[in-house]
């Protein structure tokens, strides 16, 4: 039997990579003649880069670049066949490189992510594919864009630099000194929350907070993102602050789609680069899972997307949670099990100490089950 | 596919039966065409009889007897094809039917027994089971044997009742005068315990404090059931009192051997009445499940006998139970799969409340994986 194993991670106790290797073993225990292969996923945040690798063979590329505060980090990203690169954010402008107390989104930037873009360019690639997720940044993309060639200006003709402070002086923009070459690049964004740039749902309100903005000024970032928007709006005459999205990362959405960006789920873009619906399409049976499922888990979080592809395929798909709420008759349209890795009455913080033995025996219940019906009627 | 139910009951929550309830409902709910058969199982204790008529058509035999302190109850029976019963003793002398304020040996008898095997034999009954279970009795059986027709005097000639104060006097008795019919009757007992009549593990040291003993009462119903089955044993040339199980039910085990009975393990006995096996050996699968699941399931206790059947006949087993705890190894080699109810971190007490809907919800994953293998390969 082949077997897809593309869980997410359990968030707090396992990455995504950890669950693949626990159900593998589990796998290879009850039947080591079963082929599988282990395709952990990620939603474009923290531990996308380390998940795919585990799927796809590329090269870690070391990067010294801007970091989320100015200061230079060492960062990384992912080159496969030379040509495709995957770029984690967190990894360049994320809030865990911010310490708590320095979280203010005016001496914050996403200068480096233009620097590793350029980086990649430089390297060969053609398509570059960005996950958002866990930035510490509500500059609207405004770094990126100048460290890719954007010019700005405040009213006295002062040169400006790329914090979230320069928004609010931004009062004239040079676009087209933007490095050429990215005309030919295909730019993925991985971004899975729909909120525009402005407004009650926009970035500053929604997420500002999180990254130590005060009310003063997110209400003062709601309004210089709007100014910013319009200025690079005329100057492409075209409109992008209301597309679902533009408002993801502090407004690097936005900035994204002005370089011709195109956004999508962190899940499906991720299964495209790591190859999964080939895999999947020629599977016995694909094994999802996560720490925590219920009825969201169908939109765009990474077990949902995977069912859709085994779904496509009629490919059995079981989903392995840590823990199994809401709606059921959601899950059970969408999968064709849903199994718990509890095993008994017992608490969260047990189940989460407990979480490897646990996945490796439900693991096991599974593969023995299948494994009996497979070998009853394939005779 | 043809789906052979056969759970214990989920105690404290869920008897026998009505868990093949849920787990039909479950299963039909998946595919109405899955064939379904309830076989639900029991231990020959209390709820035995009402398990077994749900998956075999019997007659239910009211019958007045003699209850535990020797007032008239009304109890039954079933009669299956007119000439097999099934006695279950927690209906004639069962520990639920006396008070806790009146729990003492010296007032309990077994004699209801007596008179409710003469009440099948009656009715033409040839073959008996008993279940033992739950007695309130330590008369070592004198009752059930009077009630038959056995004499029993004191050491003055007086005539003697069958309670068990009654052993203490015991001083000679006419075993021959006990129904000759018994001799053409086959009496199968159940019975899950291995305790000798007397001793260290005998019925009074082990079970006489439930029942309401003192220490001083079970140190002399030791004398007494060791002097008592002294008698019986030289009048029939043959030792029954360190058979395992003499012990069971305050010793009656002891008495039911002395009349020919065989004691077996309840689960067993059980699965050979309600045809079990025959039902398992057409079987795509047999689905079998107890509140709380150890390694101690596989000695004596249903699932553990209903997995030997399935295994004898290579057909799947699942084990879906409230908890799975203890050692899996040994749960793994004798299940295909074990499944707990349970599908996020809660407590016992939230998991008892749920019990219905997790059994449902668990059934139906079960159901529509192995559905889903069975449907792909038995093309």
């Amino acid at each position: 039997m082949k077997i897809v194993l593309a869980p997410d991670s359990f968030k707090g106790s396992l990455s995504s990579s950890e669950v693949t290797q626990v159900m593998e073993r589990a796998i290879k225990d009850v039947d080591a003649t079963h082929t599988v292969v282990s395709k952990p996923m990620a939603d474009g945040g923290e531990g996308t880069i380390e998940a795919m690798l585990i799927s796809r063979k590329g090269r870690k590329v070391n990067v010294r670049c801007t970091g989320p505060l100015g200061e230079p980090v060492e960062s990384s990203y992912v080159l496969f066949n030379s040509n495709e690169a995957v770029i984690e954010l967190a990894e360049i402008a994320g809030l865990t490189l911010v310490p708590t107390s320095k979280r203010n989104p005016d001496h914050t930037t996403t200068y480096g992510l233009g620097e590793v873009i350029l980086d990649a360019i430089d390297r060969g690639a053609k398509s570059i594919m960005i996950g958002l997720g866990g930035s510490a940044t509500n500059d609207g993309g405004l770094g990126m864009l100048m460290a890719l060639g954007m010019k700005a200006w405040d009213k006295d003709g002062q040169s400006l630099n790329g914090y979230g402070s320069d928004l609010h002086r931004v009062h004239s923009i040079h676009f087209e000194d933007i490095d050429e070459r990215l005309k030919d690049i295909e730019i993925k964004v991985a971004c899975d929350v729909t909120n525009p740039l402005c407004g009650e749902r926009g970035a500053s309100v929604v997420f500002g907070p999180q990254k130590g903005a005060t009310d003063q000024q997110v209400e003062k970032y709601d309004q210089s993102l709007h100014q910013y928007a319009e200025l690079i709006e005329n100057n492409l005459s075209q409109s992008y602050q209301n597309i679902s999205g533009s408002g993801a990362a502090g407004g690097l959405g936005f900035a994204l789609l002005a370089i011709g960006g195109q956004l999508d789920s962190g899940a499906k873009l991720i299964a495209e680069t790591i190859h999964l619906e080939k895999e999947i399409q020629e599977a016995d049976l694909v094994i999802t899972g996560e720490g925590q499922s219920d009825e969201q888990t169908l939109y765009g979080k990474a077990p949902g997307y995977v069912a859709s592809l085994a779904n496509k395929h009629h490919v059995p798909v079981v989903l392995l949670s840590g823990s199994l709420s809401g709606d059921q008759k959601s899950l059970n349209d969408a999968f064709t099990s849903c199994f718990s890795i509890v095993n008994r009455p017992l608490s969260l913080e047990e189940s989460m100490n407990e979480v490897k033995t646990l996945l490796y025996e439900q693991t096991k219940q599974i593969i023995k089950l299948v494994g009996a019906f497979s070998a009853r009627y394939s005779k």
